[in-house]
Order: structure tokens, then sequence, then C-alpha cells
């Protein structure tokens, strides 16, 4: 079967009038490409029936001369301004049913919060019905039912909540394995890398551009940029080209990873039972704040300073001010002496010191914009030092700093496991 | 004159393949609806020549029948994958020249890099090239020119580069006075209040369902939702709804303002020279972060103290391990304390401490995730404490918990310049 022609729409005033921003759209667009699909258009509506009908008959007419894929989210909530199942019903000349299972579940949410089945709204009942005659893709996160429509041969209009936590499993546990049946495809290889240190625009062409005819033959790429580090994705029918790619980055780039760094180093802290604490300077609690991110994190997670000021880098940890006179705030020795002056203060396994020049004002020709030195003392005592020049603007080079200190965690995590 | 039909088009695979975020068709729909205009449409397309030039064709051929306004980013630079002009100028029939000014100034940027006239690659010189008859639109960030392209009666496809930076500054400086010459009209009145710790859907139910009817007869609003804030703006043709509106909403929300807090507080604490130091728990360095997000953030914040464990809180900022026990970290006098802790260890004029449950385990009946306690040490000496139950899951708490610290702050300071 040839390949749908996919289309994605998100429909809601808050997006159009740029109020809230679409991540949906492109979070299904990737979780496609990582099915070996992509998305020809996105298309944002806000919540008006007739463009909304508009649109829709536009793409069923499309659909009489290829496969194609609609999908859509938003509009199916309780309030007044959600439209998408009236302008289905309009484009299907279908009625609508409540879906029982459904139907339960909402008197049973309603029955938990001590309310009667009669005190549901028809508005909120209404979250309950889907077309005749097509899929249904239920909801465990809310109330809204999804669902799969037909429009014409090979052709689709799936219908979800625009929440995102509702979408998201909606389309992960319900829509995929639908769309695997519907679509049937060869089987997909795929490999992942991370690769840090390097930016999305130097890999694209020292490296995809560089070895394109030699090795993306029959070969898909994809790559997600980050502060610090971008997610490089491969995937083929074939895993001889992948591997020849894998090795080729491996020569090319040394700081290549298999691991979610955020991820490895909050589980191997806990498994490890390693406690850690920072000291910031230029990153201003963006280090620590990372290292909370994860529910759980305060098993490992003693705390930290933010030594913003000169006065703070030697009055809470110690930093000589001999050092910073002679070295300045930004310089390996400050960097060592901060992060020995937290571990003298925390006692925690790992303490991590950054301190650098995020701009953009502060810069010299010796140490311009974006100079940012990190200290990690490690859990055998040692304390090594890093310097970096981070490109970017103010946020960049902090995120930078903060997503490379955790790189760096990272690697020393990584050895003590080899 | 018809308002115009407005579309905006973002081009790029990155988009569309879900590796990065469209922020710019957010951003021009938020300030189009402060020009008055509200969009009809996103749409996010990749490189792809031909479905690019469809969409135009579409669009031109919509024009026939109203004015339409279409404005698209991206597709303006060097590379290969670079299409906007191309397809342009196949919409069109026309030919491109090299704008004289723009070509003078990448001459002289390539001259500042020690480079010559004879280096500059066709396809960088391309990005100084626009179709003839066009109004062009300066680029005074990067490189590539933009331009407004008329497409039928009062209709025009305005072409702008997708690198944020510098399409905000054309859209800024050189398209909006374009746009307000060539769609005149009434003048409009605007007015911005900021409503603190509500949340969106809560202010749309209480406020503008409750009072359509009776306040917002011609009256158009907005709303853009943050945490632990919404930022809400009306429009008139006429100040009087307007005054209706707000004096509606000073009795309806005791925490109105007419300040940005982040920049108000970033102003003041500058002008009148006071410091400030943070005592951060359930935060994580979230709220330092916060503070220094602004360049020059240096001369008010002196840094602080990430008290993540119950030792840290205790060993670094001197809470009593008493207090701890018999009250809990998160509780009244734990801020209190922490807040006192901070101030002796710093002795910065403003001193805040926060501490909380942010999820998702943790809670109890008495204090469900979500309870925070907030501590502000003030320049007289005195210390106040706030509690709060915030909505959402971890981030959103942690968001809440920072921003609200913030505008404690701002009234604090607030209160010294009445």
């Amino acid at each position: 079967m040839e390949a749908p022609y996919i289309v994605i729409i998100s429909t809601g005033s808050e997006i159009t009038a740029g109020r809230s921003l679409d991540t949906n759209s492109g979070w299904m667009a990737n979780q496609l490409f990582e099915l070996g699909w992509k998305v020809k258009k996105f298309i944002g509506l806000p919540d008006d029936p007739d463009l909304i009908l508009s649109e829709l008959k536009a793409l069923k007419q499309l659909a009489e001369t290829r496969p194609v894929l609609v999908l859509m989210t938003g509009g199916l909530g309780p309030t007044e301004d959600d439209y998408t199942l009236e302008t289905v019903l309009k484009l299907s000349g279908k009625k609508s049913y409540s879906v029982e299972k459904a139907k339960i579940r909402l008197q049973r949410i309603y029955e938990s919060r001590g309310k009667q089945y009669s005190d549901i709204l028809p508005t909120v009942l209404r979250q309950t019905h889907v077309p005749e005659d097509c899929k249904t893709l239920d909801n465990t996160v809310g109330i809204a039912v999804g669902f799969v429509e037909p429009i014409g041969t090979d052709s689709y209009l799936v219908c979800m909540p625009g929440v995102p936590s509702e979408m998201k499993e909606m389309f992960t546990r319900r829509l995929v394995p639908e769309l695997k049946r519907i679509y049937p495809r060869e089987n997909l290889v795929q490999k992942t890398k991370w690769l840090w240190n390097i930016g999305e625009s130097l890999y694209q062409k020292d490296f995809v551009e560089t070895h394109r005819d030699e090795l993306f033959q029959n070969v898909e790429w994809g790559v997600t940029a980050n502060r610090g580090y971008i997610k490089c994705i491969f995937q083929s029918t074939d895993s001889k080209p992948l591997e020849r790619i894998i090795q080729k980055l491996e020569t090319q780039y040394p700081k290549i990873i298999s691991d979610d760094v955020f991820e490895f180093v909050h589980e191997h802290l806990i498994s490890e039972k390693l406690t850690i604490a920072v000291g910031e300077s230029c990153t201003g609690g963006l280090l620590g704040k990372k290292l909370t991110d994860f529910p759980g994190s305060s098993s490992y997670f003693v705390g930290g300073f933010l030594t913003y000021s000169n006065e703070m880098k030697d009055s809470l940890l110690g930093v000589p001010s001999d050092t910073l006179q002679s070295f300045g705030a930004v310089s390996k020795e400050t960097a060592e002496a901060m992060a020995k002056g937290i571990s003298e203060k925390t006692k925690a396994d790992y303490c991590i010191s950054i301190t650098g020049i995020a701009g953009p004002d502060g810069g010299t020709e010796a140490k311009p914009v974006g100079t940012v030195w990190i200290g990690i003392k490690t859990p055998d005592g040692s304390v090594q030092t890093h310097s970096y020049i981070f490109p970017g603007n103010r946020e960049g080079i902090r995120e930078n700093a903060s997503n490379t200190a955790l790189f760096l965690l990272y690697q020393s995590l990584k050895k003590r496991n080899v």
C-alpha cells in the first residue's frame, strides 16, 4: 500500500491567538517518524466549526486520489466551543452514540466525587459520544473518547483530545497498534545515539551532508537538538547501513553515547545510593533545578549553594579571596575550590561546581562570554575540572553549562559501571 | 476595507518532523492580536517546494474573493533546502534582484571577518535577493532580506526569515508600520492587566462567561496563561467599556496588577540598590535561576542555599531540628527559620525561602501535594510567611511556587514606592 499522506490538525482558538503553544503536533510527528512516517502538513485552526469543516472536506476530497491520514486534536471537551464531534457528523452524515464503557467510567468518576449520574451535564456526557461505525479509542486519563473515522479508501480521520496527557496515552496505547494494523509495512530497524557538545547544524554539515552518498542510501535520519547535545535517530529496513553509520559516528565524535543522560543519572544515583550537592554561579540554580526535576530526587540531592557573588563564594564555600583575585571567579582554581567547599559543607559523594560568564556583558578577550568552568568531586575524593566556551545567548549558555555538568556526572557514573 | 483573512505559514522540515517547535507562528498571532487582528489558520510545511507552491497557489486563489494576508517564515537561508524565493518567483512569474543595501551589509560582515567579497558563495548571496516590484523588509539582525509580495487586491504574501530573533525584529520594526499603512483601521484602545494566583479556565468561566453580555459588547479579549498568573488584554474602539471591565476586575480579583512582575523586580532591585538571597527546598534552584535570568542580575542577586534535605536546612540555614520535627519541613515555622537563616548568612536586604511538596509523592491529608510555604524577610528585618496549595503536576507546582515568590517580592517593592 502507498504510504498515507499525513496531515496533523490542532484545533483551539488559544493556539491561533498565540495564547498557547501547540506541542501536540510536534510530539505526534516525532512519534510517527519513529514508526517510519513523515508528516506532510501541520494545520492549526481556531474553534470555528465552518473553518474546521471546510478543511476536513478538502482533505476528504484529497482522499479520493490517494490514502490520507488526518490526525486531529482538540475540540472534544465539554465546553461550548468544542466542535469536533458536531463537525465530523456533518462531514460524514452519520449520527453519534454514547460509548457504554465510557459512560460507566464517567458515572464512577462522578460517584467517587459524591455526585449522582443525574448531575452529569449533557455537554459533559457528550464527551462519551462518537460517530456510528468507527473504531473508538479509549481514554484512560480523561473522559473524552477518541475515534477513527473512515474518510475514503485506506483513508482515516483520527480525532483525539487536545489535553497532552490524554492525547499521548491514547496515541501510544490505542492509536499506534491500530495504525500498524491499517498500514502494515516492512520491519524498520532503528538506532538512537546521543552526541554531546555539538550543535545540530555542524552535525548536519560535517556528518550527514559529507557522508550522504556513502552512508545514507536507504536510510532515514532525524535529529532532535538540545542545549549541549543532539539526539540522532537512524532508520532502515536493513541493519547493515545503520551499523556502518554508527561506526563512522563513533570514529568522528568521541562524546557519543547510547543513554539518555538525565534518566541514567537519576536511576544510577538511586540504585547506587549516592548523594550529590552543587555550587552554582552563572547558572544561578538551574543545575539544582534539573537535578530535582524527577520525583524521588530527594534520595540523592542533598542541596547546594548559589554563590553568585564573589563574597558568597568565599563566605559559603571558603574559596580563598587570593584565588578569586589571582585567577578570577571564572577559572580552574575557583571551580576546584568551589567543588572542595561543597564537599566540606555537605559531605555528598558527588559535588559539582559551575562558574562562568553567561553574558551578554562581562566577557573579555581571554575569557569571552560563554566561558564556563565546571568542577566535579567524585566519590574517591578527587576533583576534576573542565572548561568550555559555550555558544548561544545567556539562556543557551546557562542551559548548556548545566546539561554538560550532568553529562560529566554521567561519564563518571558510567565508569563505575564498566 | 474588509479585515484580511490572515494565514501564518511556517516552513521547515525540522518543524513537521517534530524536531523543533514552531514558536514563530504563536508569537506573530499574539502581536497581530495586539494590533486588533485574528488569525484564521496556521500552516506548517516541510522544506518541499511543491507542497509550498501548491499551498501558496490555493491562497492566491482565495485572494480573488477577499483580502488575504499570508505571513510566511523560513526558507530564506543559504542552504540547499531553502526554497522560499524560488517558490515565490514561480508563483508570480517574476525575476529576482539583489538588494544593494543588503549586498553592502553582507560585504561589510565578510570584511570584518577578514574575508573578501569574492569569498561569498552564490547561495549566501541569494539571501540578498527579492522578487522585482515588491516592498523589501530590511534585516538588521541577520542577512536574509524579507519582502511583501502582492498576491491580489488588498492581498499580500509576506516572507520573513525563520530565525526568531531576525523575524521578530523585522516584524516589529519593518512589517508592522507597513501593515498599518496597508490596512488602516480605527484606533484601538488596549488595556493590559495581570491577575495572580488564578488559572485561565476559572477566569474565563467566572469572569468572561459570567459578564459576557453585560461587559463584553464591542470588546475583544485575550489571555495568556502562565504558572501562577494570567495576562489579560482587552481591546475596543471605545475606552468606556474597557474602563467598566477593569473596574469589575478590580472588585472581583484582589491580586490584580498593572506591571510585569519579572521586569519590575529586576528594575527596582537595581534602581533601589537592594540585594536579595534565597533558600529553596522543593524548587531546587528554580527561584535562583529566575532571579538570574536577566543580564545585570549580579548587581542584586548575591546567592542562596538549596536546602533540599532536612540536614541541609539545619546545617546550612540553622533551622532547629526541633522545628523540623515538631512542625515538619513544610511549615510556617520552617519557612520563617529558613528566611532568618538566609539573612544571617548573607545579610541580603530581601531573603526568600520556599519549602513545599512538589509531588507526585509525599502528600498527606493535612499537607496535600502542592502545599507550599514561602517566607520573605524584608529590608526592615521582619519576616512574613504565606501558604498556598498550588495546582498542577510537579513542574507546575515548582513554577507556581517560584513565580509566586517573585510576586510577593513585587508586592513588597511596590509598597516602598507608594
